[in-house]
């Protein structure tokens, strides 16, 4: 009996064993078929050019956004999902007006033109604009040590550089960006009367880089006009207030915040042939500033999105879940269409067991960050094998996406697509977030790593 | 006695084991010193600033490979070196003339200018130029099949692109190089009178990639002129053709090859405290195409390998064996630079341990190809932990380098530093490859990763 019992138990476990070994393959095939068919007939860096060089910034309210809706819903409706629709949300509108204007004025009277632009979400100055002298600081912390004394009537420069010498340039981003977010905020505690902030990027170049900032409860009277100044700008102003602490900067922005406008997540799916009421999600948020074509952020991320369904259509992969291609609006001024999305899937009950975003640019793919449980992230890390051929070796936990986050807690899996970050701050939020930016074999291997690890917790679910 | 041996042989583990980690640690942080030295105080990008704007492309026999010589001489005076000197080598001299001028005519006389490169190497077309039918190919294997019959008094267009699908772009390159190397010679076979080749790009732009070609031992009265065509220009040329299979391609060159001239490879080092007469190098060629700055190819690596000494004079490392930055000329079209350098140390028994070079563009560094034996190549994948935290992952045995090539069977360890590779044959000889396309922190990492390897290698030896 015992033998028996042994002998049954090798059968089994060379029968599970080749069982695996077949799964790997077919896995592995599958994955290549993927990588292939995107570098071979992928469709996004063409949808990318039409969504970057037709159409262009797309901030949320404007029509430019509407226009992207538009634009890729037509797109998810030919490639012949199950089912593609608008789910409506309603975002804010602020707008930049005329192309802001500023300069400093020495002592002696002499004036230089400077490149700012106004963080969304800021105030107009007055109509004839600002002029003060400026105080620099290192940082908000900087402010109560100053106090009102020091700082009342002046205008504030946050000039805390990204840190160079972190390898994941996100950390420093994080680590400078709370100057941008909050510096109004808190300057406008002590009485200052405007805010200048460093742009969030390594590279010392000559633009200005926007991004979101807030007044946080802060009564409207309180409120100050923010603008970001370009590094090479803020190294010139540094090195100058040093030979002139007098010297006085001057900006005129007319930006405004409307009210709320109507706008859409755009969503295309995939019906699942097992699962058809559990979801996986891939996606990215379809507004972007409007400095420049938002090709980076978060142009790449949609096309991607969009190009992962494309390639199971294409190879006629069937899903056992539902799979959902989902265009966030308003990742960057509001995450209202993140938030919406989660709300209604928590309202419907759509049980959804695994999401993907891409949000850190198009650019060769590194890895995933995972926000999961140790057994979701343990599965993951077993198929690191199969991602080895396509240089794909990162699996680490950590945070995952802004617009899929606020499924947190009704969700398994959270996952962020992990590009090589070197480049990428180079064209956050400026005039720089160019088409040409992107390349496209880079592009395609992003959209086949999410494609590929989406097959992946398809096949074999999660935990 | 036995109790006794095993607990001296437990003492001896947790003492080696100890000293194993200690080292490591000591590992982790030196080589997190390499990386955040070269991150806030690296000088590489300045000085590719210089060697790409001040000087440009750098082809041997030109005043630029002269300018190149002494400006990286001067440079490496000024790291306070042991020693720098100059390696005369002769090297080929080949001019490309005036501007190339090529255009396609229909049978309705219709002219269409087309945007052509000399391949590096070719002879002029005479001095009206030279027009005739083209025969479009996918490859030299293709020509035997067509004959003198259908070739003679032709033109014939290789126009097989490089393969999308390969992960590596290095094996899509190796791949189609042949048409460009060896299809004037052996269209030349077959009567042709000039070639037209597809340049070796995945991108689809209008820009003429250049690279060297060769004529073999055919006698000079049958050379024939051989061009680079765009390739957008070769995809209009194909679809036209298939319309019009009589149009009538001109072109015109001037390009000459003249008698050898004097040039130097460019030699720095620091000597060896333990090891003075063992060496270890770090290079990268000097020469470059003509037709941009030859700013990947190969100004990074050349700026990456100076940077390699400077951060070791920088943190006072001493290391064990004699450490040279060895600067290559004429890699593009002779190699006779790294073969000069290697039939030196042969002459003068200057036994080397260990090369690395930096050839494959200045881009986000992912890891090491290693031409050695197995217990080298052993050692090294011991130490990928160590390079974790930088992203770099590649542990690989392949080819090491072109210039470095010719050291086989005198040296330990060859080692290439593979970048990742998706965007380099978008640059790679073309007029793109320019200052604005290398990323100062992509640049960097790269040469903190050279110096990390070359560091621990120095420490611990080969095999």
């Amino acid at each position: 009996m015992k033998t028996c019992s042994f002998r049954i138990l090798i059968i089994l476990l060379i029968f599970s064993c080749t069982g695996i070994a077949q799964n790997k393959d077919q896995d592995s095939i599958m994955i290549n078929k993927l990588f292939t068919t995107v570098l071979t007939e992928g469709k996004s860096y063409e949808w990318l050019d039409h969504l970057a060089n037709e159409i262009g910034g797309r901030l949320s309210g404007s029509i430019e956004a509407e226009r992207a809706v538009k634009y890729t819903e037509a797109i998810l409706n030919e490639l012949g999902l199950d089912n593609v629709w608008l789910q409506p949300v309603m975002v804010p509108k602020w707008t930049r007006g005329f192309k802001e204007y500023a300069y400093l004025e020495t002592a002696g009277g002499q004036k230089r033109v400077m490149d700012i632009c106004a963080l969304g979400g800021s105030i107009a100055t007055p109509s004839l604009g600002i002029k003060a002298e400026v105080v620099e600081v290192q940082g908000i912390e900087e402010l109560a040590s100053l106090g009102k004394e020091k700082l009342s009537g002046k205008i504030v420069f946050f000039n805390r550089p990204m840190n160079p010498s972190f390898i994941h340039t996100y950390q420093a981003y994080g680590e400078a960006a709370d100057q941008r977010y909050a510096g109004a905020k808190e300057a406008a505690k002590y009485g200052a009367v405007g805010v200048l902030v460093r742009s969030l990027t390594h590279s010392l170049d000559d633009y200005p880089h926007t991004g979101s900032m807030t007044y946080g409860d802060l009564p409207s009277s309180k409120h100050i006009p923010a603008a970001a100044i370009s590094t090479n700008g803020a190294e010139y102003l540094s090195s100058l207030l040093k030979l002139q602490p007098d010297l006085k900067f001057y900006y005129k922005m007319n930006c405004k915040t409307w009210d709320d406008v109507q706008s859409y997540n755009v969503i295309g799916e995939i019906t699942g042939s097992t699962y058809p009421d559990e979801y996986m999600v891939v996606g990215a948020h379809l507004d972007s500033w409007d400095l420049a074509d938002g090709a980076q952020d978060d142009g790449a991320g949609v096309v991607q999105s969009m190009e992962v369904l494309h390639l199971f259509k294409k190879l006629g992969y069937k899903p056992k879940h539902t799979i959902r291609a989902v265009l966030f609006m308003n990742e960057e001024n509001g995450l209202r269409g993140g938030k919406k999305y989660a709300e209604e899937i928590k309202r419907k009950g759509e049980k959804h067991r695994f999401a993907i975003e891409s949000d850190a640019g198009g650019f060769t793919p590194r890895g995933f960050s995972f926000d999961t449980n140790a057994a979701n992230l343990e599965k993951a890390k077993n198929w690191k094998s199969l991602f080895e051929p396509y240089l794909i070796h990162l699996f680490e936990k950590g945070y995952a996406g802004a617009d899929i986050n606020p499924m947190k807690g009704n969700i398994d899996v959270l996952a962020g697509l992990v590009p090589d970050g070197q480049r990428y701050f180079n064209h956050h939020h400026a005039a720089t977030d160019t088409f040409d930016a992107v390349n496209k074999r880079e592009l395609e291997l992003g959209a086949a790593t999410m494609a590929s690890i989406l097959y992946l917790f398809d096949r074999y679910g999660t935990n």
